[in-house]
């Protein structure tokens, strides 16, 4: 049986990972890092610590749902520990993303935003259609609950990138988030990416291309915020029978 | 027959509005005018002009798609001449709202940031809604061609002074239009107006109330830019049987 | 504190509502109403009963989320020993109905095929726009989960009804739910109620109001079932300060 | 000057088919078919003709939008005189089909339902996510304005082969075009396509993908009837530089 360590175990999508685990015949949870003492009920006898190298040893595979802080110390241990590891932790810092890309040459790692099949379509449909429309005026908005506390979301982002590489763009040169004022015709190569904030949507994602006489929006919804922690167990059984290399979510799901 | 006069004939909605006057057998094309020579056809006989009091003194009612500089030369030449006017120019500055507010003392005016019976009773719920749902967080998008120059449209920031009238808030100090980076939660009171671009769209506007549990989106769509020289004829009708004073588009519609 | 008896505490509903209940301070399961053995775990000491007059005497206001021969019986013994109820029973016989109608003579009743106070919000301004844009083609459309067994949904049935009646139409009569085939054009009268099914949708009902120019839809979405709960709950709540009548949900929410 | 033959000229389509010729400097209008006299303008000059060989001689490429019998006249007349020709005439006969198909042995022939760029994206994105995403419930749903006669609409139709057939499903077995009643739950291989109709709406198609815990929603508006006359004339452009045989829409986008 697959012994999986869930890393960020307190968080919104960790305590989700617990339950999927707990009611998945294939699965066992190895092992639990906490860093101070836990407020939530874990099955008996699971494997609590808070060192790190005890922790990457008690399991097969490591589930990370938790802040760029932790993740970087995680990811240290992991260079003279190897595991395979899905990592979901949103809003890294550029030289995090470029340890796991080193790492990846000892372990295989999956890095994704998202770890749901439907964004991972939409992702596709969005180069197709970022290609072959290339007349098209591109907009993306997203929104979700009033609680989430970064904007636009990591998902978003990873969408626009997507949109901007088809076309040879750099989303960081072209992406606007608000538009106020007299501010004169939209520019062609520009893509707004417009967050809204409100209730407990668990989240939606919509890709508009627009041209003269139609226009084409792709929207994605997640009904619940368990489709997240569904994908990353998923990715999880993938990885495991992976060689060492640095995995899209795209890549599972084909 | 009543007679209108056409300011700002040159205009996008300029022009429809000279089409609808040709086509409704109980107008006539009282006057147009000019600052320069017009790159337009014009039916025979129409009287153009270039004198702002012989203009006003050729027609009935006044309909007004124009530029803030332009609507404020008008607005001062009716001080000696009233007449009963449809003002639909967007962007005015405070003190040409505030003139227009005076003058209305001395004529009937009609102000509105959109003429379409449509987003009048958009208006109407969001201000019902504002209310009854008090828990609800209020969010506005809005998606126009890529020619649009200013943004929000006016259309949406009216609707947001609707919104915040009836929480007993200012949309200028609640009003936020953009969200980008670690921003935080969501505060109750802040409305975010959205602005999206692209294609050849004629104006859409959707106000969203999300509460724990579901949430309500009321949207607007314009089906072509007629809509809006429509709703401006229907206006000018009613208006020459007013008394004086200032009235919104809501109360043609009662 | 508040007892509230619980009838049909097996079904989809019914499980939340003995959650709420347990987590609301105000608030003590007083009975809960069972045929056979109940598969459910109860809060200790929970007055369960097969006897309907018992079940009846153990609470202060009874909420009845349960199948059309159910509710039946229940309102049966309701005749003899008045309680205030609380009904979101959908598929009622019209011989239900008006057993309901008129034992409200005796108890306050509540009667809704949709708890929440969006849906109810939805119904005013359904009202509204059927009664002021009355040139307007109306459609309805709602899509709920591939389990739902049967269509239009309640709630849309209701919203249908709420549309007709404000032009002074039969719904029955006007209703229509497949176009297919050579079928013409569209009649001023109809309105089309489409059902959608798929995937795990709590609810999602939109209507629409189609013009020359322009269209308005106005959309509820559920993002949970707990919304249906917390709305009985809600109900009970305000029912058992009432005198003896019929009453719909929209009553509470003013 | 590439002439291209009008067939079908005094219908919606057809009469934006001649203002657009008449505006591109490529085209010129080799000829008109007309039964009875025309109550349309056209240009002078223009080669009008009741006799199907002489308006299939006057021409370099044909495009007909007109109705199953009269496609079918001119199919007849093309035997003798190949052609190459551009039909969007919908609702035609399986024998007609099936004679296109024959034809197109002896003349380049592209039929298809809709002619817009994005339909045709649409339609690509239709077949891969019916593929990939194998344990969705797929819905289509489609509005057109009030004066529409058939449904569903052709595109709604061609779109739903395409989600059938990538499943390996004959959609005339699992397209179901009304739920009302107490209908049972949703089987997994129906496929719902249902029609809305009112105001003036140029055609908004709808595929939604609905999964546990997810879905997609892909749509495409028209925003103008125009999209369809312009993408005849790009596909006619096209077609004429091709070999005999049958073409779809598709294949001109790529």
């Amino acid at each position: 049986m697959m012994k999986i360590g869930v890393f960020g175990a307190t968080g919104r999508i960790g305590k989700l990972l617990l339950e999927e685990i707990s009611s998945d015949a294939d699965l066992e949870l190895g092992s639990v890092f906490v860093r101070k003492e836990l407020d939530i009920s874990l099955p008996k006898g699971t494997f609590v610590t808070n060192d790190l190298e005890i922790f990457i040893q008690h399991c097969d595979v490591i589930v990370d749902f938790s802040l760029p802080e932790a993740t970087k110390a995680l990811l240290h241990a992991l260079t003279s520990n190897p595991k395979p590891i899905v990592c979901g932790t949103t809003g890294l810092e550029n030289s995090t993303l470029k340890e796991i890309d080193k790492l990846s040459e000892n372990m295989p790692i999956l890095y994704a935003t998202n770890m749901s099949q439907g964004v991972a379509m939409l992702g596709e449909m969005a180069t197709m259609l970022s290609k072959i429309l290339s007349e098209a005026d591109i907009e993306i908005s997203e929104i979700h609950h009033r609680y989430k506390k970064d904007a636009p979301s990591g998902t978003a982002i990873t969408l626009g990138q997507k949109c901007a590489k088809a076309r040879g763009l750099d989303l960081s040169k072209v992406r606007i988030s608000s538009r106020d004022g007299n501010i004169g015709q939209r520019s062609k190569d520009e893509i707004a990416i417009m967050s809204l904030r409100g209730g407990d949507i668990a989240g939606k994602h919509t890709i508009g291309f627009y041209m003269d006489g139609e226009y084409i929006e792709i929207t994605h919804n997640a009904t619940s915020r368990l489709t997240f922690a569904k994908g990353a167990i998923k990715a999880a059984k993938w990885l495991i029978k992976q060689k060492n290399g640095l995995y899209e979510i795209d890549n599972i799901f084909r």
